[in-house]
């Protein structure tokens, strides 16, 4: 099917939700067969992760309490862009905040759109290496608690089904798949 | 840091925003620390996405115009749970009306939790196999096109940021490193 077939063309859009970080659009949208459709439209942001792994092959996660999920999880450190924040620059911000860490390295590894469906939110994925310790500073109400696992043990619990964040499994699989091409 | 430090205690939900399928709840939640805090929580139903593989060890991927992120996508198939569908029973009703397609071998793969930091939304991911190819019955107004590709070059397209949808990179990262385990 020639890509002309699949475009819809955005009609108008209004805000049918403003909140604190997340906000809802509601698109008029004119489909391919000439019909009309509403889509809903979450907008965020856009946010970093950051794999850090030591000379041991050992990633740097965090276990925090998800609201969202009412269990605490584990994940890699990460966090929501500032408007026209750098992704670099909040990279290093959000390592050094919830971990303490800095990287001597850092290498863009992929953006991933989370939820294409219906998010316009992309999480562009460091990996952070060549680390030095210094002191976390999280805000005053943030609660995490960092912990070290080997690569390979991750990528077990990944496989396993008890890891199950999005960005964590996707930096977890790349740092893998990237290591077996070089 | 014990869990007992880590944990929220969630007083009072507010639904803030009743969409189509989309809803966000506004949490009153207490902090480790004694604080109070408000939570934004997006609710959504879930979903499924099938990784669909024949015997030349080629994916079946569709096309479509993603409004949110206004380009076109590759994606694997997927869809939303209907309330009380069983996730198995709806993967291989979305593979069906995405690409016509039926597995005669549905393997569970994977919980992903898509975006923990604010949303309850979890992608039950699945490997299909043993595929039989049929006519495809998307709905009127969904307009999706299918392609194949081999695993081995949708990896490449990952590793170089082509491919950017989570549930997609994750399913073919997954494939990957369970086939070299086996």
């Amino acid at each position: 099917m020639p890509n002309d077939q699949l475009l819809e063309t955005i009609l108008s859009s209004a805000r049918a939700y403003s909140g604190s970080f997340l906000n809802i659009d509601q698109l008029d949208v004119e489909l391919p067969n000439g019909h009309r459709a509403v889509r809903e439209v979450l907008r965020h942001p856009g946010a970093v992760a950051i794999i850090a792994v030591d000379r041991d092959n050992r990633v740097l996660l965090v276990q925090q309490y998800r609201t969202a999920l009412e269990r605490i999880t584990l994940e890699i450190p990460a966090g929501k862009l500032e408007p026209g924040e750098d992704c670099l620059a909040c990279a290093k911000r959000e390592l050094a905040e919830e971990t303490g860490y800095t990287a001597h390295e850092m290498r863009y590894l992929a953006p991933i759109a989370i939820a294409a469906g219906y998010s316009d939110e992309i999480i562009h994925l460091f990996l952070a290496t060549n680390l030095e310790a210094g002191e976390a500073n999280p805000d005053e109400d943030e609660f995490v608690a960092c912990q070290w696992m080997l690569l390979e043990d991750l990528i077990d619990d990944v496989l396993d089904g008890k890891v199950e964040d999005s960005k964590t499994v996707i930096a977890a699989l790349l740092c893998d798949a990237i290591s077996r091409r070089l």
